[in-house]
């Protein structure tokens, strides 16, 4: 196995930072790789906020669930699925537009992600950790304002980046599903009972928790991660980010 | 610039592939930089289709805005955002969920593009090409149908990879926009009409096109991307999608 996929593989979310800053020229090669990610005819679906205002830090660390840890990373970034500044030059350009649908956003979405995905492979080689914070989809109205967001742009994602301290480095990285649950042959698979028993127990005796109840460990996910306050604000809050992109 | 960083900046798409087939190990190794991936609460909320049928990726090529170089490549792979996996789940574990709404299937493409980003990295690694084909949300119907998705699955990215031909190999990279277009302190920073023209006339700089027109280049990419037939219908097509999200 080669050290790029030595480092994909071994790469784990870090939520604790050393107190050490990321410099300006490693911060410049983070941000480099984003642009040299992959994007749709080369258009550029996405825009990027590098949050440095540490006020703003505060803010969007209760904006997305309370999560003290994103006021103290030493990077901020936000990709934005960005329809807006093609749009707008479109209409410069006086070429009378339609309005951006589901479709655009999807596709800049898929945008933003590709480039976010490369600043945490890029950020790992540096020996710098991150961690994705997907609760910035919530709040639409305040993070809005805060990002002063014009209609046709969405946060895709948010990611914090800083320097793991020992602890976090020792941390063993979660086990996986196995392959054999999600990965298909040419049409898709649905799971029988028996298979997600399966798939939870195998996970499960990797985690060193042989004895676990599958049963109560899929209904904590539910209350957890489904039912939970944090995904109903989620789910509200990209509605109304995605009303902006309805066809009428 | 270390060797990750080198690959990321030098990576670009490869859409003609040499006639040497991707070995089963190899396709092991892109799979498990998919599956090693930063997944939203360690949930994996994705499956990964490998077209192997060739009478599938024949289909697949049509479908996808006909492109018969999809058919050709030795290693296509569909990425699904999917939620459908936790809500039976949830069924079966008689959690009495909610249906999954446009938050959760954001957070599942998401989920599947970080880790179809992966597998472009890897593959870069492992001297294998990829290029994104995003003209798989096109087509709701016939695509649903071929690849037998259910109602809270959706198709996020499709890759195809493969060993580059010698001219792929010295294909110069499409130039990017200069980082102060899409990379802003803070807030969203909406360009003027004078960064918009700016902005276009120093890629084309870059490009060996200095003479370039911009508002005419503006609108071929207007023409081409987005008043086009494969734009209204991949918005068409999209909107189906989300509909099986849409809160009620």
């Amino acid at each position: 196995m080669n050290e790029v996929l030595n480092q994909i593989n071994n790469r784990k979310s870090v939520r604790v930072f050393a107190e050490r800053p990321i410099e300006g020229a490693t911060k410049k090669e983070i941000l480099q790789a984003a642009l040299a990610a992959p994007t749709a005819g080369a258009m550029m679906l996405y825009s990027i906020l590098d949050i440095t205002d540490q006020a703003l830090k505060d803010k969007l660390a209760v904006l997305c669930d309370n999560q003290p840890f994103i006021a103290k990373a030493p990077l901020v970034l936000i990709f934005l699925a960005d329809y807006q500044r093609w749009y707008d030059a479109y209409c410069y350009a006086d070429c009378k537009p339609r309005q951006p649908g589901e479709g655009d956003i999807l596709l800049a979405c898929a945008d933003a992600l590709i480039a976010a995905q490369n600043t945490v492979v890029a950020a790992e080689s540096l020996g710098i950790g991150s961690c994705y914070i997907g609760d910035i989809l919530e709040n639409y109205a305040a993070v809005r304002d805060v990002l002063e967001l014009p209609d046709y742009v969405l946060p895709a994602a948010m990611l914090v980046y800083g320097y793991p301290t020992e602890s976090q480095r020792n941390r063993k990285k979660p086990a996986r599903f196995d392959e054999q649950y999600l990965v298909f042959a040419n049409r898709y698979h649905r799971l029988s009972q028996e298979e997600h028993e399966e798939m939870h127990r195998t996970r499960h005796e990797k985690s060193g928790l042989s004895g676990k109840n599958v049963c109560e460990s899929i209904k904590a996910y539910c209350d957890r991660k489904y039912m939970s306050d944090f995904s109903l604000e989620m789910n509200r809050s990209a509605a109304e980010y995605l009303k902006n992109f309805r066809s009428k």
